[in-house]
């Protein structure tokens, strides 16, 4: 609450307004949020954006919810699904709540109560019930009621155990409630059935191997039941981390695609930092739209801000880093909206792809760009890649339900050692050309080696230094002593 | 061949017609066949459809391919495929064939090239190339041009080895060879993709453990390569087991559910000895489309006849059952027709279902019977079914491209121990009811043990009675020793 007075206060002496936001204006906001107590990375470059947010969040009519359609493309179902508890009614529910059964949510089923409750699972209203679930499963997408089909790749489902299936009786809503003990959400019409996390783990990853990192996070703990239900949101999801307000719903992100005037919407998901290849691709998407026509084409910049594993970079660094890249003109504020996707990752390469575009479709994206091995990874017990590298794309291009999204294959992005800077890979003359994988680039920051000049822009190549810098601090004989 | 001019002899001094085939027919037919060289059980008692079929082989014109449609259900992509090359052009595809790379196909692949060739998988033209690998792995089901969606839940493919793949090399076909070396079919326009076995399996089965039985017998030996492309048949597979006449085409069954003037079909899938649980629902069925107004329903009594499992009740076993249970009037062969589905059985339980269904559909089946845990098998290293046995009936009534097939579900059947007959379980009474599971069918067999008056029909439990005692003569000491 603190954070969003400091940055109302902060644009409110800046007078930028979003359509105009400017380095300057970037750099203002900066050094204002110097003062917030957290680290010089949790600062909200953006915050124009912010205040865009802070502001609706006062306007807004709650009740009754608003259908927002937006000008580019129908959110799935036709209606974008709005979860919270209108204000009128948040007593007679908080009440409701405290007779029912208590499930414990981890942090994991909370973003995904922020997933479901903001609507980016359109028409999903709840965490899904056997029907919903096993469609997922068998055939990644849900037959709606008229016999069209929308998209729906990834299980998003609850796990309780035997005793919480015990507690919860016959009773037909229950009460979920976060970490803490602190009332979220309710479920009601709740439906228990079984959770065979084998078959699920096979059919959402194509192997069972061990080491998946959603997998020993968030399925290897969870109960052998799963409860489905419709989900009512009675306290919207903060993480109170200094990124709240780039936490926009569809909702926003749509009216800020409005209010904007853009006539296309190209979206980039990402959970790395932002190299100079990236910013080509994206530079490229928007010059091949004007090409095509379009007047007013915006890129939604839209890291995944939930669950990532051990050795990803952090969403704090990692939108640190971003704000960089916006920083020193590498991508341009003025068509740019950075925000946070609220999902956790799955790294489950072709099937999560397509949930990747399906939730971006329903904030209001019509271009979707993707690329080389989208959500894959290493094998975790194989030396291979996960997943072919050229199947997200082509499974993403036959995805039933996601015809209406206009996919936009990667070009592929390399150092072009003659050139030298980031560059489209050009076979006549391969031999010119240095891939910098992820696991390169961290290496790079890590040891303190710099990469060939422009590669990632200084800034930003430096919040990833000093970001190892501190993991070593951390990983010092001395800490580890008194962890030991 | 000699077996084909028997029955039709047989026929010839029988006069049977399809539509009036009664129990003595099938009597004098069985006498008839006595002559043949095979064990009993290889006889052909229902020998007028076979008739039919040898009837149809001599005066159908093969070319061109006529596109046969049915009044009850359309096949799937609007015309049945149908992939035999036309008699006067075979020659000179022999002539091409002989230049080609040959490809050697295991006895599961000759099955495929056999369900492929008739259009049982139809729209599919031959074995899949990546992309309708991609969609049946990901989606269980094709995009079709017009944007609508055919079934097709399992990847249908041919794997290749690294030898077999160089061999290959730049050429855009294949001679597919049989096991011995015969040429069967064509492969044109090919692509060769990766075969990811782990991905596969895990897709297609929701599990990797070790020991299921396709995966024994028919990927865990594959190469690591899939090679797909469009298929052209040159020589009809044949088995000569006796048993030939039996395997109908999706378009001779079209042919003869006209003939009969059906106004259903209703499809029942086996690949167990029917007992009277089955029988009473079948029957129950029929009665039920009466009710419905139907005036000529027709079942078709399908066992599938490809690859099962070392413990499954061999093909040649099962036919010889199914002739007594009509032979005994335990179902009506004026109404039945009993023909082969040449796929092999994967015992992909929920996934696998769907191929069941909609291979039934592409022959002209407008109803589809499905039970409890449908192409399922016990969890090869844990102690429990492998599916959920509701998911199969589930997924089925959710798949898409099925929708215009009608689902019928079971009602559980079990041994009413106060009736003494197979009956439709009544919760209130629990008790009085008796399950017999396969396993415990076998059981009562092998030990020579008679299962409940009323189980089965006395003249099909005598076939599994000898077939088991066959198997104890053979696991005899004096045979181990020859063997070992």
């Amino acid at each position: 609450m603190s954070l969003t007075i400091k940055l109302q206060h902060v644009v409110n002496n800046t007078h930028v307004n979003p359509t105009t936001t400017t380095a300057t204006a970037i750099k203002k906001t900066r050094s204002a949020t110097k003062l917030h107590s957290k680290p010089i990375y949790h600062t909200n470059p953006l915050s124009p954006l912010a205040l865009t947010r802070t502001r609706k969040m006062q306007s807004l009519p709650r009740n009754p919810p608003m259908v927002v359609k937006s000008s580019l493309i129908d959110p799935d179902g036709g209606s974008l699904v709005d979860l919270a508890v209108p204000e009128g009614k948040r007593a007679e529910r908080i009440a409701a709540a405290e007779k029912m059964p208590k499930v414990k949510l981890t942090r994991i089923d909370l973003e995904w109560v922020h997933v479901i409750g903001e609507g980016w699972a359109s028409p999903l209203k709840g965490f899904m019930r056997e029907d919903e679930y096993l469609q997922s499963l068998h055939f990644n997408c849900l037959r709606m009621k008229d016999g069209s089909f929308v998209n729906m790749s990834l299980p998003i489902v609850l796990g309780v155990d035997d005793g919480v299936k015990e507690e919860i009786g016959g009773s037909d809503s229950v009460a979920l409630v976060g970490p803490g003990g602190d009332l979220v959400a309710i479920l009601t019409s709740i439906e228990i059935f079984k959770h065979n996390k084998e078959e699920r783990i096979a059919r959402t990853w194509g192997t069972t191997a061990p080491g998946l990192p959603y997998v020993d996070e968030a399925i290897a703990q969870a109960g052998n039941w799963l409860v489905g239900g419709d989900l009512e949101v009675i306290n919207p999801i903060k993480y109170n981390d200094g990124l709240d307000n780039y936490r926009l719903s569809p909702k926003q992100l749509r009216a800020e695609f409005d209010k904007r005037e853009a006539d296309a919407v190209f979206a980039f998901q990402l959970r790395n930092p932002v190299h100079n290849g990236h910013a080509l691709l994206m530079n490229d998407t928007r010059k091949r739209l004007l090409d095509m026509g379009f007047k007013n084409p915006i890129l939604l910049l839209h890291p995944l801000g939930g669950f990532t594993k051990a050795d990803d970079v952090p969403l704090d660094v990692r939108m640190e880093q971003h704000s960089k890249v916006l920083e020193d003109g590498i991508l341009d504020p003025e068509t740019t909206i950075v925000a946070i996707f609220p999902s956790p990752m799955l790294y489950a390469g072709p099937t999560e792809v397509q949930w990747h575009a399906k939730a971006r479709l329903n904030a209001g994206a019509n271009f979707y760009i993707v690329g080389r091995d989208p959500a894959g990874m290493a094998h975790p017990t194989e030396k291979r890649d996960l997943y072919d590298p050229d199947h997200g794309k082509k499974v993403l291009s036959m995805a039933p339900g996601l015809e209406k999204l206009n996919i936009l294959p990667f070009r592929v992005a390399a150092y072009d050692t003659v050139a030298k800077k980031m560059a489209f890979f050009e076979p006549s003359r391969a031999k010119d050309f240095l891939f910098i994988s992820g696991t390169k680039m961290r290496t790079y920051a890590r040891t303190g080696e710099n990469p060939p000049d422009g590669f990632m822009c200084p800034g930003g190549w430096q919040v990833l230094v000093k970001y190892y810098e501190s993991l070593q601090a951390e990983d010092s004989p001395t800490k580890q002593t008194v962890n030991a």
